[in-house]
């Protein structure tokens, strides 16, 4: 039998096919990850591939493919990996686009944070000690500072309170060698022995939803482990704006929310820590960003303010302070640095967001959506950066949805429906039974749903279409996902029409963000070069499928760049660096916030983003063009 | 009749007397506190005054005043008031020497402070704030701040994390005015009104026996108020060595000890600012003052390595820290401010008394004496300060001695006995009736049995006198100063042969700390212009029983000045000036630290010194002369 070459990048894996097989079998037999819900039907279309070099060699392009690729990115080499099948001999060159991958691997890919040069903020120096004598009674601060100086070249040290309650510790011992932790001039530990090798530090990202915490070695800028948790913050309210007034109402409630929080960072450092083998006394710097909400919360500032207008927080500048004025359980001399704020809703994460893509050193224009429960939004036209928030809510992180669910085991995270019968398929989270539907989930069922036919532009469900998937349920429409025998409850797994309107209400939210910003640049949906995408939906969600209910303005999907915790990963960078944190400064000092409430064109835009993907068509023109090719086909099949 | 005119100095009384009236008597008229226990009999010689013109129109020395006053004395006008009597027409002129007034009288002169220019740490702004607006969203920081630049020049402020926390409460109030609370460029508090003219501060000395505090206002200098408590770390041993080594046990133990005088501090500020309607609140700034134990107690430092060679302390030079890390409870943002320390035994409370009593700025030989549980010495020789410590016990604050007790409502604090009967008489605080002694009356039975011949001068009480208050108890003499009857207890009050063993103890350990201190800057008593006697013992002290005994060396009465509880004088005035704080690092820096127990000469000096007055009658020859005349006149009687 014939064979022919088949070369995957980036990966690099190489290796024989045979003619009539296709893409996707090859990389399967080479263990290449390219996700293909439908198990290679042709009909959910994740199976993009570009194809480098070699095109010649594969088949002529099937109808299933001309409906999920439109023709642009057919002449630029676009095929689905399980229509393309190869009919000569030689070598086929395939590219896998990072939002062609199964979720999991995704997340591996945007984790990379950018690569800084080490310069922490705190630092280790290991001394020896001279013995005081009955001649010269020196005090262990003076002896400890004279060797500083005289070993070190350290001069002009402040000793930091819990440093001083320390040093006593240090001495009595024969080697009478100490190492001190230094931060700005600040002694801010001391340790009897040479501890210089272990230094390290703790990055925080306390989102609305979701906190992840990374442990950090200083000396090598490596990240250790990371965790993740709930923000447990989500028993006193869901959103921003009911964790301001439970916050606002009382002293008790505020430090209740702050406990909760850093208890729960707490939790997560011991956790971290203990798979480490670090003593959380070891980690001697701190950086958290979050939220301008949270920002306030974490650092006991009420965030009464934040619900008023004209919504001004109560510091802007980065903070510092010491770690157990919060109760953060780590070395007790050491600092926290928050990340400066832009604005009453445009927090420390947006900052890092920034940092950490570094859209502020592209000189062409770009966007950042950094999507949650609040999503915040900075664009670039190339010279200066304006950003914005909006209130998203939580139906991305699968809240406010029937069966929405977080991306635990057994949620739903891609689906598909055949156009022909409307029969779905879809995977979920771990291969397990499924439970719900989570944020990337809900975004593909809606996709999948508006290019069937089974919802109109206007998000209204057809319900007299003959399909034993849709029905009508105490008046209201739905489309039955999973019938109850194939879940682990007793119920259907449905979409219903009231999850619909919240997708289009969070989807029209940002999108409306994003266009008035641009519309104060002066930018179009063509001039936009890069679209980072951050966040943890962000970076599950099917890009595709997104831009089909129109999330995000249309560019070509190869711009679109998931960075995932890009907020997580600016807060790294700012722990491994106190450069980072002065270019931060200098960031939020020159960021222009915009308030979308008070924009002219705000309630004529939400309105018209309302529609999936638009009200107006020629906003998203490649997509219309799918679209109108789906129901084109659909009728004669 | 024919009247004579009597003047008072420094009261400034005048009035008449009649010829065969004592000065006594004109006093007694005219309101002239004067001390004189024996009620006028010539015998307990307390009512000693100066003639300052006028000893013409007195009377010839009785037989009574030559054995009360040294011939030298009487040269320069010395009189025992209750004696003196006039037999002339004019004007006598008479001042009343501190040391003849009753000791509270006594405390009120010594209370005084040095004044010092008012240049508080601390210093408060109003200041009239901008609103944000939705245009220019400002945080509260910016505004602030930028209101501190633009109307008083203030740049460059750090805002301190309590003051963050506080800042939303200042704003949305009408008025729009802030008073912002100021610490060497930290902005430490906020109030949201104008409280410029409340602005108070702590002053605490911490003795291992007794704190005392004081409330003061920080815009006019004024002592508000004050109040004092006894240690109550004495539960958990009553000397410094003990507390040591409870401390050093554990941690807890540390703990426990710091947290119980931090109560009492936070109660008696509590009880302070009750009394002056302040609000703890208000008070933005503290200076601590204690030994070198308690000072590293109250920091929560371990002294375990003060009580081992070579007794190095933690930390010598002057301490500042957020009064919130060691729990005390006034202005969240305050810091305490720890004046330096000398030496493992040489406290910041020495310190504390060279600044108010300004023994460092006078060119002339000086003595400085803080009578405690534990002696700080401070000596000059006009040029350098050199310093000990010695462990004088508590006898001189009423502990170790039979019926001894402090100063309280009860105790008797003054004592004579008649050298012809023996029989005693007493004053009692309060004019209560006897309870028990107090180290000023001790001292004064001792110097009165000394002067009587009922002890000989190595302190051995001759039994075989024949007097009723001389007896044995279970093999041991003790004199019977007063009979049960008298009391109100069911005990006779009686002085011991231990009790005296104490006092000598007590006595030798600080004469050999100034003799040793004196011998190294070559000083003779002779030498010495002033010996300032500081703390509450030393202030209630007759300074002539004090000599009789040989407590300090030999010098005229009139060269003892009271200081009082100069400790607290020094808090106070580096509560009101910074220069005052740098001008006692300067000092501690430059005050040489003596360590009596590797004196090759303290061991012979030592037992010496145990004699009353001296093994070396040398050494005290006017006392010896004194005492001498005693001895000679009381046969013939």
């Amino acid at each position: 039998m014939s064979k022919a070459i088949i070369a995957f990048t980036p990966e690099g894996k190489k290796g024989d096919v045979s003619v009539g097989e296709t893409v996707l079998d090859g990389a399967n037999r080479l263990g290449v990850d390219i996700s293909a819900v439908c198990g290679g039907r042709g009909i959910c279309g994740k199976c993009r591939v570009v194809v480098e070099s070699g095109r010649e060699l594969l088949g002529p392009v099937s109808s299933l493919e001309f409906i999920s690729i439109s023709d642009e990115e057919l002449r630029r080499g676009y095929r689905l990996a399980c229509c393309a099948a190869l009919v000569g001999i030689g070598t086929v060159k395939i590219n896998v686009p990072s939002q062609s991958r199964v979720g999991q691997q995704r997340l591996l890919v945007a984790g990379i944070q950018t690569k800084v040069p080490l310069n922490p903020a705190v630092r280790k120096y290991t001394v020896k000690l001279a013995k005081p004598t009955v001649a010269s009674p020196l005090s262990d601060v003076e002896i400890l500072l004279n060797a500083l100086a005289d070993q070190e070249k350290l001069r002009r040290v402040r000793v930091g309170y819990e440093a001083l309650v320390r040093l006593p510790h240090s001495k009595g011992r024969e080697d009478g060698v100490a190492t001190v932790t230094m931060r700005e001039g600040e002694l801010i530990w001391v340790d009897p022995h040479d501890s210089s090798a272990r230094n390290f530090g703790l990055a925080v990202d306390v989102g609305s939803t979701k906190l992840a915490a990374y442990l950090l070695d200083l000396n090598t800028g490596e990240v250790i482990t990371s965790a993740s948790s709930l923000n447990p913050q989500i028993a006193f309210g869901e959103d921003i704006i009911s964790r301001i007034t439970y916050a606002s109402s009382s002293d008790n409630n505020l430090k209740r929310l702050q406990g909760v929080v850093i208890a729960r960072i707490n939790r997560l450092l011991h956790d971290m820590c203990g798979q480490a083998h670090v003593d959380p006394n070891e980690v001697v710097d701190a950086v958290i960003v979050g939220n301008t909400v949270m920002h306030h919360i974490c650092l006991g500032i009420t965030p009464e303010f934040l619900g008023r207008s004209p919504y001004a927080p109560v510091v802007r500048s980065a903070v510092n302070l010491q770690s157990r004025n919060i109760g953060l359980r780590m070395c007790p001399g050491a600092y926290v640095h928050s990340l400066p704020i832009i604005a009453g809703f445009v927090g420390a994460d947006a900052v890092a967001d920034v940092i950490s893509t570094q859209i502020n050193d592209l000189d062409v224009p770009a966007v950042l959506i950094d999507i949650g429960t609040n999503t915040e939004i900075v664009i670039s036209d190339g010279r200066k950066l304006i950003a914005c928030s909006c209130a998203s809510g939580p139906a991305f992180e699968g809240g406010h949805i029937e069966h929405g669910m977080r991306a635990e085991l057994g949620a739903i995270e891609e689906v598909y429906i055949d156009p022909y019968n409307l029969e779905p398929g879809y995977r979920t989270v771990g291969g397990a039974a499924p439970r719900g539907i989570c944020g990337s989930g809900i975004v593909d069922a809606v996709a999948s749903m508006l290019k069937c036919g089974i919802i109109r532009t206007d998000g209204v469900i057809v319900s007299d279409l003959s399909s034993p998937r849709i029905r009508r349920r105490n008046g209201v429409a739905e489309y039955i996902l999973v019938h109850k025998e194939d879940t682990t409850m007793a119920r259907d797994i449905v979409v219903t029409q009231d999850d619909i309107r919240e997708i289009q209400l969070a989807k029209a939210a940002i999108f409306t963000g994003t266009s008035i910003l641009m519309s104060r640049l002066g930018l179009r949906a063509a001039d936009i070069e890069q679209i980072f995408l951050a966040g943890a939906f962000g970076t599950y969600v099917d890009p595709l499928s997104a831009l089909t209910i129109g999330l995000y303005p249309e560019v070509s999907v190869d711009r679109i760049r998931f960075v995932g915790n890009a907020a997580g990963s600016g807060a790294r960078m700012a722990l491994l660096s106190v450069d980072v944190r002065l270019k931060a400064e200098e960031i939020a000092e020159h960021i222009e916030y915009v308030e979308l409430a008070t924009d002219k064109d705000f309630q004529h835009e939400f309105a018209q983003a309302m529609y999936f993907p638009h009200k107006e068509p020629s906003r998203f023109p490649m997509t219309a063009e799918k679209l109108k090719k789906r129901v084109s086909r659909r009728g004669p099949a």
